[in-house]
């Protein structure tokens, strides 16, 4: 598709002095993100673009050029869409790092290297809330997760990323710089192009700022917990909740999963459950407590074996950690390769048997979280890097999995984007007139392909 | 750009008896929409499809032949999107009227043609709650909402159509029909195409089929009602009220709308007062009340002269009602052009003020109203439309509007859609490089530039 035979240091001139770098040392650095692709490869040279200008100089060169560009922001992705690629630049983010709050509009302008966790505080500095939080917040970029459209635990009840992104500055592969959007809450004038490239992968543009919507902060939030002697009742209520009322999160973890998290925290849970639920009401005043009765109440109607409810924060807040916890847990038990999987609620007892058979088969464990009241899991498939074998079983697991997820009528990733590593599976999902119509976009948008180019196509 | 000496008989007999339709009574009727564009035509047909396959058919046969296609639902347009044209056809989706809805997934499956009124009753049936509510819900349809991404009272909370879309079936020009999107709460597999399709107006492809999320029903909600001696303390009180909670309403209806309000309906409202907010809390329980007291005070603090409040959905109803009241009550004053302006929330009162200036200027009169909450306003143009000169200065009106709400950073359509008439003003929104990217993506997938030509560019 491209190649590049141009030297970088053509580029380096025409860059502030330091942005394009070409230590091997710092290079080495940009080859991986958080899904350690081993076909990613160290690149020619990352420019660590300081202004949108930085951003446009290097897409104008890498046009001219026919050089790839990987863009990347924190390089957290899970899914192998920021990882190096051989005779490529990547081009970060990572320094454009401002932030304006305007609490009259309740928006926020950010720079894409700001990370989410960071813009979140800035929000609460002014009394506001920034709501999307992958359990990732504090170590990714904004401007990666407006690329992969990131989600959540509070997306069950306040949406993801999408939802929040009411404007965008894009560089797009020529190195044209586009405003779509901008601080207005309701705006319909010409095509949703903001909607357009949240979600799109780095592969129709670059995000070089960010409009946010920011909302009242959160109140206070209670907490119940429920354990389940199987998968389909946990899963009967949670479709229980959701038809009644909108929880602030509902969690799901799987036996492996609870086993993993009590030998690491000792909190004492219910080793012997093959399902655990963990929900919170952020509903204002006295109705978080009649929320929190009503899922209860789901959930002993289930069939749960123990319930357990608390107003008190901190309390809460424990269970909330233990979830946030089930993947550093899990990982104790050898390397991961971490799904991203959603199906129609009432399919999730059937991902759930479906997993645990693949696991049986590959003989490799599996252990499964999920945003429950989303449908959106995270199979965590544990493998052992250094047993070549194990590790191609591991592979065919993950892979089996989506064809899972797509079987059942669901999707190969709810919130962690395609990237490099899912890119197989897509057209099984969507089937061909929808990737003939991507790459219709993809091509009126990026003719060269040098955007990504591997990524989701 | 397209012309046609096709003739339709040869696309009838490729269609089922009936739906094809030539006779000129009938063809009358799909001249307009209700934006009244005086260069709206009759078309040469009209198809009013009964199925997906219908509308393929159609557009193969406009694809061959470059015939123009004015997709339509309901016809209810305020910015003459789905007006007819002279040697094209009108492809109406009136008739595909199923719906199916998945109360474990939450979602409903439903034809374009179906109202937004029967879409809510039909998820009401299940216990469920299908939230966006443009006031013309019981005769707009939710093909047509999805082509705009209509808005509506309820959005300052609930978030617009767009929002609880997760998925379409479309028809691309050339007749291949595609699914996108699913009934999955979290999907990022691929590019935002569904969102892409939402709010196109018909330029990119036909809806024939809408997934829908539904969330639990909408407690009963509290009122709140509070007239300003100016639009400046008004806003103020917006400010004040959004920046704490999300209300489930929050309007404002200016001194003109409140007297053409009074004249209608005689129920004592205030005559004297410059601005008028309606607010509601749905919060759950007793924390509705604290909601209102919350947005009590803030009025109070604001400068209200009158601030009156009630739990009692009826007596509230009655509030509802006459902000609903307000189009059809200014409407007895003369005919109307409506204005969909939309202004981040500081720009309120300059925007008020730069209409009535306006108004005066060109010896028209402007009512407001105003989803105040989201910063999207309704400014209506009162004009006599067999009085030339005055119809003429009201359209020099609407323009200034437009330009006015763009000068203040806002935009010139917040929830209709620029259709034809604000099609003009569409570019000074945006500028020329987002035209031209608009284009690229027109062009790439309607190359022959059948699909509503002249609606949005």
């Amino acid at each position: 598709m491209t190649s590049s035979s141009a030297d970088p240091s053509t580029l380096a001139r025409q860059l502030p002095a330091g942005v394009l770098v070409t230590d091997p040392d710092i290079l080495a650095g940009y080859r991986h993100d958080r899904a350690f692709d081993p076909d990613a490869a160290v690149p020619l040279a990352v420019v660590r673009a300081t202004s949108t200008a930085d951003v446009q100089t290097a897409l104008r060169w890498a046009h001219e050029n026919r050089v790839p560009v990987v863009p990347r922001g924190a390089g957290t992705s899970l899914s192998g869409g920021s990882g190096g690629l051989a005779g490529g630049i990547v081009l970060s983010t990572e320094k454009m790092r401002d932030i304006t709050i305007d609490p009259a509009t309740r928006t926020a302008v950010a720079g894409p290297g700001l990370l989410n966790a960071e813009v979140k505080a800035a929000a609460a500095d002014h009394g506001l809330w920034y709501p999307p939080d992958p359990s990732s917040f504090e170590i990714c970029s904004i401007g990666g997760n407006a690329a992969t459209n990131a989600g959540g635990l509070c997306c069950v009840k306040y949406g993801v990323t999408s939802d929040y992104v009411l404007g965008l500055e894009v560089v797009l592969a020529d190195g044209t710089a586009v405003r779509l959007g901008g601080p207005r809450l309701k705006d319909v004038a010409g095509l949703s192009l903001t909607k357009l490239f949240v979600g799109s992968e780095g592969t129709l543009g670059v995000i070089t700022e960010v409009t946010l919507r920011l909302i009242p902060p959160q109140p206070p939030a209670s907490t119940m917990v429920a354990t389940f002697g199987s998968v389909e009742a946990a899963a009967a209520a949670v479709i229980a909740i959701t038809a009644t009322l909108r929880p602030a999160m509902l969690e799901f973890m799987d036996r492996t999963t609870i086993n993993a998290v009590e030998d690491a925290l000792r909190m004492d849970l219910d080793r012997g459950a093959e399902a655990m639920l963990i929900a919170r009401s952020d509903a204002p005043g006295p109705a978080a407590a009649h929320e929190i009765e009503v899922m209860v109440r789901a959930c002993r109607d289930a069939g749960a074996h123990d319930v357990f409810d608390t107003a008190d924060p901190d309390e809460g807040e424990a269970f909330t950690a233990a979830r946030r916890m089930a993947i550093p847990a899990v990982e104790r038990l050898g390397s991961l390769l971490l799904e991203d999987v959603g199906v129609p609620l009432p399919m999730l007892p059937a991902l759930v048997a479906g997993v645990a058979e693949i696991a049986d088969l590959n003989a490799v464990t599996v252990a499964v979280i999920a945003h429950a009241g989303d449908g959106n899991t995270h199979p965590l498939i544990v493998y052992d890097p250094a047993d070549e074998k194990m590790t191609e079983r591991a592979h065919v697991a993950f892979g089996q999995i989506m064809d899972l997820a797509i079987d059942l009528g669901g999707t190969i990733t709810g919130e962690h984007g395609v990237g490099r590593l899912k890119k197989p599976w897509l057209p099984a999902q969507v089937g061909p007139d929808v990737m003939a119509l991507t790459r219709l976009i993809k091509n009126a948008l990026d003719p060269r392909s040098i955007l990504n180019p591997g990524a989701v196509l």
